[in-house]
């Protein structure tokens, strides 16, 4: 496993306003990048090194766990080209406007990504403008290159006043945070979501005549079938994608066209509507203008209230793991009502054991993004007048929690609900003992001496039904008035 | 200020299926009620007083702190009435029914709450069993109390059989919380946060002339005006409507009919429909069946989406309120753009002191919502099987969420915000002195060009005019390009 | 039950620096009072209303729901008294001294706080100040009215000058609150946990023979014994002692003496000395000056640290309870190891059943208290300059949360633990039905044949025994091998 | 930047209990490794595919960002290596114990993992038994390389039967975790926060003597000195050093002992002491038994303790960051007493724009670090019975935000404090305008008379000195009672 030497890395220089940085001399990236590099070495990288070039896992470990995700860079992608083609009617020179569009169409494929050259952290400036700037020395530099020039020149293709022309950080950054939320809500979590639902809800309607015990406080209950338990689930997760659906309204609404502070200082008049309208076209999806450009940066709360939409699919993806591994629990001293599959060996001493590792992961994921909940809301709340400087850190929460949730239900599916199997014997030999049965009885003899007949049974370890009997039920009543199969719905 | 004795409390005896309890003989709850107050005594009473008899205020708040709210109470009245009248249709006898009915409307009212006859506290059962017995108990006691019967005796008006007919603590106590959710959130906050983003949309109304620094960073930045910037706290809070909206559809889906654990068991088939039916028509708002009563028996998902909208609403108004607080920082030391109003002398020790108390009670309403949040994630993840046990922790803290941010919003409006006053003159001097009108240069001659003009100024404690004269910008070019109030949107 | 007609209440007028206000006249409260219970009527009142003549319990829910706990009250009568005293060292008039050191005594008592002269809610100034001039106000004029004077004439007892005295909100009302907080800890929490974790010890000595099941990822695994599961218990609760003893030190340090921001303007040397000394004989508890009072001042930590240990005690809590209510699952469907208390019935629908009720209330609070957790954190990172604003929210929270857990221990010791009985019979049953017994095979045929002989079991339904003895093991040495006795610790 | 083909790895057989798996066949880790890769693709690689030959950036990420830390991997070995060095003592072979240990020396020094042998993540079964087995096979495998074996015959050192002899994941995988932790908070936390400290101290020790306004409630208060205000800070830091040290005596229990359930079956007497001891003795640190196993591996308390005191230090760094970016907003329209360094041009559009960014991250890195804390906590509560499964998760987050904390701090005291000047001119121009200088009045004519010459100054737009002389007093007089100087502490 090859690695390269850090001194060996040829550099260049780049220069900014406040003077000269020297960079990589095969990356894109340039002064502010290098600078922010240099400035950050946080969880990442304290010399100067393009990510391409690990020199160990370790490395990559500490850069990239702190990378900002690839959907935030390839979103900039978007609206860069977005504006550019907007610029150009509003009179950028057409040549630029076309070698930048080009070189979003390289930045949103994911290639210069995957190259490293967004190698920046999202422990930086709170307004996201060192990957703003980073997007626009990348995107500038690589046009140039296209367009024959030098790198690091500015000419012909200035990151400020070419590639960032009627933008401000302040605008794009949060438009690039919501191009790639809504995004990846709807190719990521929806999909995985469904998936995951309707792989349930085929459970259910396979089960729909296994009639089993149910519980209420961990005790024994009145019986239900276990596709009726499974329905439970099902519905959660449809009403999850209703959360989903519910808040996408918000995330739709993008903030460019405010520029610096709201007022849409150094854009045309138009500019901002007709960006949202090419970046709709560019995604397919209902983007439009923010109704006020102060709130769009000021605050973050779309994406709070995003996040709570992922607290409360975490909450049910928790309650449904939970259940399953109960009744999974077993093989011979527990509930032991469903069988999981057999993934790996689960112990490193006790030979044989298996364990419901999928519930074990997506319970774990569970947890997590209920931690990044509370990240995004203390962030969404500490924002002060017209920017909000906790914008990398929600970005990277609300799409480390849509990965998560994803990836996390798509294995629970493939690796778990698909190759559940019920109990049947087992199922059905605990129902049949279970005092609850007596619920039954209430219509035909009254709550406080159906009462009496199971705490009887209960104290004597005997049946309901000798109980019933020694209480004066005839057999046959008994036998009528309490059938599992009949205890499953309004009569 | 008298006091009651406890040990002269009159007792009569209840009884339930656990044997015989004393309580206050005045009292129309009974055994199961008694039974919890003694096994509960959990910030409340370890020792036998109904609730009316406070010997002290100490002795109420310990009680109080931890009692169910009044509207769950309330909302318990009207689910008990309906079913009442829909039972009726299923054969319950008229007069029993009548009876019922008659008592759930005292107990709509808040009579029967004020009187102390629901001393139960939330930390009993999960399930809020002993509530549901607590409300069955009373309302029995009470119709019998009518019918010329014996308290205690259950007869003609049984607890269970006639007042819980078709019912199970597992559906009320959840459709309970669903009513008393939504019409706190209809009654209650949507007209707070309405009044509280009338009084910013007048605000902002009324300075949209106030032209004014903006601040990203907390760094100066260009200029908008102080009607902007309140503009954005108006759209934050018309959001916030929103998303009380997207979340009322899953709070108008109710459990009744789904009684023990989901299956309806003990029902007609029409119950649940007519019950929802008549509830809708008791309250004026569309509650409807829950499309899946295992979800909505097993899930408190619902309660915790609805905290999501709390929590994100709150981390709104923790931004409006703390830039107010900012913004009205001073009188001489702070930004002191804004005079909020005086309402109290803010220090014990310095005198003429005044501050922004109405910010702080608001920003504390908030970080104890986004503590809530939290307390009913983790309650609302925790459910096992057919049913939550984490509910009426879930209720309560819902429930004073809303009352927070209601009461917050609407002291907020009338004892600060209409109240507020701008620094006319201190807004216009610093806002002129600000460097970051520099901005205004960009298109006429880059941003290269005007960083250094800038960072030239800021250098030499200059003014932006001399050093942009410095480097060749004609007066008459300056004064033209370089004027805040055309720096207040597109061109 | 008599209710008082609000509009015939008395009323005297006090003033304060803004001007008049009118009070009850039978109040000892003043102006800065009554004005803040008109300012903050936030799930309070919002007329002219002692406490102590509450017009129904709805209105003293929404009064006292919000009210400052009575430690915290009785706690600032600690600390003024000993300024009191001391303050008469550095020349305060002796009989002023004595009269405000003896209303101390009746604040301390909890009478004054009783009859309702401390009526403010949590939602008031973030510092605490209206409390603190809630207590100057009702020390002076009790004070004047044991020397004969005015109530209102601040003559000869004035809140500010005499009262207040080298003191200021910034340094009293942080000092109230740490020296509640080491009360509860130490009179309230640590006999609750301590009595649960000697219960807990009690049963796991009383069950060291029951041999049992263990359960990892909850299937079954090797055995343990019913008393060494507890013991684990035990040493939970043993480490939550050692972790309140923990956080006690800094809460022990005191910021009396910093006055308005920390430099302790307005006292005199020595004055912060002899006060921490005071307060620690009047309390026996080990009171010292904060080593520095601008962080004393400034920040709050020493309470998020505090809620820091209550938090993990409530994670402990929350484990043990969770594995109560499972081992006590059933009765019939499902662990069935134990018994626990009959305490209430457990369904209004199912006749004869029982829950755990305690386990719920006790995961109920644990949930509130995590909850509880992130609101005080946030407060505590909100803090700006010298002084934090979030004070009243952060001691209300971190009172609540060491009632909560004291009063769930308390309960959950005697209305659970005590009661719990072991199901000998089922424990020693599902024990040796057990396939994880194979590991006692390892250090005689290794992991991998092992693992061949359980899975072999599992799968055919058959014993281990069998299993074995099919592949060549002895009868005697399987015997010999496989002694669940002999599993139960290192050999 | 070359790329492999997936296609084109060389793969080996290797087996388990459940049968054979493929991995790479340079890889050293075997079939449970491989099996985990595969059904948990989370965040991660559904391909074979060894961590060390990313195919990009994006691939690099989806694995790394989920991996399990170095740290934690290390730790693996230091116990494994004891673990052998003991079980040679009772009878390992020597020539096994010693090639396990020499591996062990490769897996501290961290060389196997930069080689890519350790490429699991945090989403996997919740008792990391899959990374304990990772380890296993990976010393195994390399043992039986340096013993001239072939890999995957797990002959003549068996992953289960030697390496993890006297082990299960139940005792090794938290043993790691607290070995981990242990040594990054002393080794990574500890020192940073002293730097960060003692550069604050540094600060306030140089700014002794700069007189300042305070600030309480953002307002205007009575002076102190820079170095006091700072003074806070480095206390707030010192506490937190206090805290780390509080936690550490539960981090060094060791559940090593315990095997599967705490009972230590399998083991010898003598192997749990002998094993603490000797990774006391390779760390330097003093790990010793925990004193009940049961509670060491069915709880994860002191992982949430130790958050606990992260949280605590989130806290105060927040609230620090906050202090110095508002102290330094500015530069013209701000409170402008700090210059902060001039890191990196602070704006896309706004030229000579500079930015508080280091407070940034250090915030957005405080808000992570209190979502992390819930993560923790829920995890924590979450366990059942023998074994929490949420340890993976819990690990994760315990070590990001110890790394973070440490990263950050040491950013931000190079990057930020070190570099901070105060802005003299405008400091002292400011004080001498407050109108809180008026508190010096106090002992000398009364609170009352004081604030009515604040107020008046206030109304009037006049200096206190001014008022103070209408109202009486002798210019003399105020010049000798008012001087800032002297009111920096008590008298």
């Amino acid at each position: 496993m090859a690695q390269s030497d850090p001194a060996s890395v040829k550099m260049r220089t780049e220069s900014d306003t406040l003077g000269q940085v020297e960079v990589p001399s095969n990356s894109y990236f340039g002064a502010q990048t290098g600078r922010c590099l240099i400035n950050f070495p946080i969880g990442g990288v304290n010399e100067r090194m393009p990510v391409s070039q690990f020199e160990s896992t370790e490395r990559a470990m500490r850069l990239i766990l702190n990378l900002l995700q690839k959907p935030l860079i390839q979103a900039m992608g978007v609206l860069k080209k977005a504006a550019a083609e907007v610029n150009q009617e509003f009179g950028l020179d057409a040549k630029i406007s076309a070698a930048i569009a080009s070189v979003c169409d390289e930045v949103i494929s994911g290639k210069l990504y995957d190259e490293g050259h967004f190698p920046l952290p999202i422990w930086q400036t709170g307004s996201g403008t060192q990957t703003n700037m980073n997007c626009n020395e990348v995107i500038s530099n690589r046009a140039i290159e296209i367009l024959g020039g030098t790198l690091g020149s500015k000419n012909p293709v200035h990151p400020n006043d070419h590639v960032n022309k009627s933008q401000s950080s302040n605008d794009t950054f949060p438009t690039a945070i919501h191009i790639a939320v809504a995004i990846e809500l709807n190719l990521s979590l929806k999909p995985a979501v469904t998936q995951l639902r309707d792989a349930l809800m085929s459970k259910s309607n396979e089960w729909k005549d296994i009639i089993k015990i149910g519980r209420t406080h961990t005790q024994d209950a009145v019986p239900l079938t276990l596709g009726q338990e499974f329905s439970g689930y099902t519905q959660q997760l449809t009403n999850g994608l209703q959360r989903i659906e519910a808040v996408l309204p918000h995330v739709y609404q993008l903030a460019l066209g405010g520029t610096a502070v709201g007022t849409g200082l150094n854009t045309r008049k138009g500019f901002a509507e007709k960006a949202a309208s090419r970046i709709a076209q560019l995604t397919s999806l209902p983007f439009v203008n923010a109704p006020n450009f102060f709130e769009a940066l000021g605050s973050r709360d779309a994406m709070v209230e995003v996040h709570g939409a992922l607290n409360t699919i975490a909450v049910s993806l928790m309650k449904i793991a939970n259940d399953i591994r109960f009744l999974g629990s077993g093989p011979r001293c527990g509930l032991g009502e469903l069988n999981l599959p057999e993934n790996e060996p689960g112990s490193s001493i006790m030979p044989g054991k298996v364990n419901p590792t999928q519930c074990e992961a997506m319970t774990m994921i569970c947890a997590q993004v209920m931690g990044n909940h509370v990240a995004v809301s203390v962030g969404g709340s500490n924002g002060h007048f017209e920017l909000n400087v906790f914008k990398p850190m929600i970005a990277s929460n609300v799409l480390r929690s849509i990965k998560l949730l994803s990836d996390g239900c798509n294995t629970f599916t493939t690796n778990c609900v698909k190759g559940i199997k019920p109990n049947r014997a087992n199922i059905a030999k605990i129902m049949n003992e279970s005092l609850m049965l007596v619920t039954a009885l209430n219509p035909h003899i009254g709550y406080d001496k159906a009462a009496q007949i199971a705490k009887t049974a209960h104290k004597n370890g005997t049946t309901l039904k000798a109980e019933a009997m020694n209480n004066g039920i005839s057999e046959k009543d008994f036998d009528e008035w309490v059938k599992p199969e009949k205890m499953l719905g309004p009569t």
